[in-house]
């Protein structure tokens, strides 16, 4: 199984693949910088929901380790600082605001026992985050694996791995799992423009682990479907709304739409912490929108004549009627949603 | 209204715009050479299956004014010859192998009259099929624009334009004649993976005529119609069954059960020449498959790790349950569509 670590904290520092790079180039920054950090994020060096959640949990750290001054309001209010502008980064992946949340937490519960007390308990939590999501994704591998149909055809969208999560990864967790089981027979990938996540990052982790895929461009989907050759979609969430509807990557709900038709179940892997239970439903779910060149430019190239407009968001809304099961670390939640989503909060005490 | 001329006949040669270097470069080409036609047409820089077929057929005029000899026999072996090659550069357009047999014909009715006979009509014909074509795309703007609902927000894919035909466009010449009769709200244009020819070419052509215009991933058109911003999915053919399935560049499937889905109208606009009759339904279309590298190496850029497999058929099929209306010259075809296009057949004695 993949032994990849997209992130790392390592003597003090935070170390991560710069995901931009990739497949071309394996690039590993190390930083003491949490600015550092809140740019890679905003960049996309590091992305994922789950891994946004993480890297900024450590940027925190990261910044109370730079503060010297015993002043706990002083400290506080630096921090804050700091886990404002992280918090401004991207808007739609949850995990980022429930990461930074958990940090706002320790240092609420800590800001009078002093700065060294105050930078061992966030250090702790960051990698209780961390660790907590690797034993996450093991268990929605576990879970999914249990769901996904012998013989497995299973088309992805995006990126959902180890370079999206501290663990085996979401949706691309269960791939492994299936993998390893053998009950998986071939993955498919969405090349997933306008950022090729899936080009990219998954057919590299893939390759990596020696699982058989495929590559498509997103619009041959459809196609594949028609002619059969898919059993299974899978995909991963960047915020889940307490009714289950999913925001994930653009291209999403197409495919939910395509799977609905063809009587193919769709599965949404995520970590129960990318439900947001404060939104009703997906409509009120903020969605990022990218500037237009990542469309218009790929890689520096224009493909679009200059000026041209361009609609680009990162991401869509799946309404959870597409959504055969969501798949979470506590459990398979199935129909009708809002029940399932309202027990497992009361199970967790969320 | 688009002055643009994708390929001309001038003094004995043929003239063509290199469309594999639109938009960056307006670069053409002008050659006496049937063997850079068919290149051109393998190699895309002369596409759209109407223009295809007038290319086909100017090149096989060129063809004929190499020839010297006045051994009837030895003439049509020899055109016979590059005519086959022609018909071997892409498999999926009917319009190629429709022009092919027009000079076929020619050929046959005028062997005995000597080379420059032949010459004579193989060019009158060619200028037939390009005139024809020209006249074919206005009466499809005049049908089209007149099913088309008022403030037309309309989706597009692939180029269906004046770079594709010999004329106005198909699916994009009716997207002229609304603009010109203010019922053209906006117009969508899907990039239209894996060679941007939506991007490149249908944003060139939109640009040029001022037509306002908005560029998306193929995988945002779903959320597009999710939002009530598509109110008709207009596409182009390059082969369409006696049943009215329609075979068109690979994601028209996908937009067809989207629109579906959303109960947007899916209207295919084609000359009746892509009508294949002898195709009992789209099962029967061959499709052609391309290399992997367009995917994974879009421009020269590999956006995929080395030996991805790539599965990457250039167009799918949809089957005529989802289309609307198919639009062409000689009027409107609704369903049951064997029906109407057998109609369509004995109206035109095909």
């Amino acid at each position: 199984m993949s032994e990849l670590k997209s992130l790392e904290w390592r003597h003090g520092k935070v170390r991560y693949i710069d995901q931009t790079r990739l497949p071309l180039e394996e690039r590993y920054v190390e930083t003491d910088d949490e600015a550092v950090i809140a740019r890679a994020i905003k960049g996309l060096e590091i992305r994922g929901a789950p891994l946004i959640g993480i890297a900024a949990a450590y940027a925190v750290v990261l910044a109370a380790n730079k503060l010297h001054a015993d002043h706990p309001s002083e400290t506080v209010a630096s921090l804050d600082k700091v886990i404002n502008v992280l918090a401004g980064t991207r808007p739609t992946a949850v995990n980022l605001f429930w990461a930074l949340d958990r940090q706002r937490n320790v240092i609420e519960r800590t800001k009078e026992l002093g700065i060294a007390s105050i930078q061992q308990e966030l250090l702790t939590e960051a990698i209780r985050i961390h660790d907590e999501d690797s034993a996450t994704c093991d268990r929605i591998g576990e879970h999914g694996a249990a769901v996904v149909p012998n013989a497995a055809n299973i088309l992805t969208h995006c990126n959902t791995g180890s370079l999206a999560t501290g663990g085996i990864g979401t949706a691309l967790g269960i791939v492994r799992v299936c993998w390893e089981r053998h009950t998986l027979r071939h993955v498919y990938i969405d090349e997933t423009r306008p950022l090729f996540q899936g080009a990219r990052l998954t057919a590299w982790e893939l390759q990596k682990d020696r699982i058989p895929f495929t590559l498509i461009t997103d619009n041959t989907a459809g196609f594949l479907m028609q002619q059969g050759l898919v059993n299974v979609v899978l995909v991963g969430a960047d915020r889940i709304a307490a009714n289950g509807d999913v925001a994930n990557k653009v291209g999403t709900y197409s495919l939910a739409v395509l799977a609905r038709h063809h009587a193919i179940p769709m599965f949404v892997a995520a970590p129960s912490s990318s439900i947001d239970f404060s939104m009703r439903n997906g409509k009120e779910i903020p969605i990022e929108q990218r500037g237009g060149r990542e469309v218009s430019e790929p890689f520096g190239t224009a493909i679009a004549p200059g000026e041209t407009e361009v609609y680009s968001p990162a991401f869509d809304i799946t309404p959870s009627e597409f959504v055969t099961a969501i798949i979470t670390e506590a459990g398979v939640l199935r129909p009708p949603f809002a029940e399932s989503i309202a027990g497992l909060r009361r199970s967790k005490s969320l």
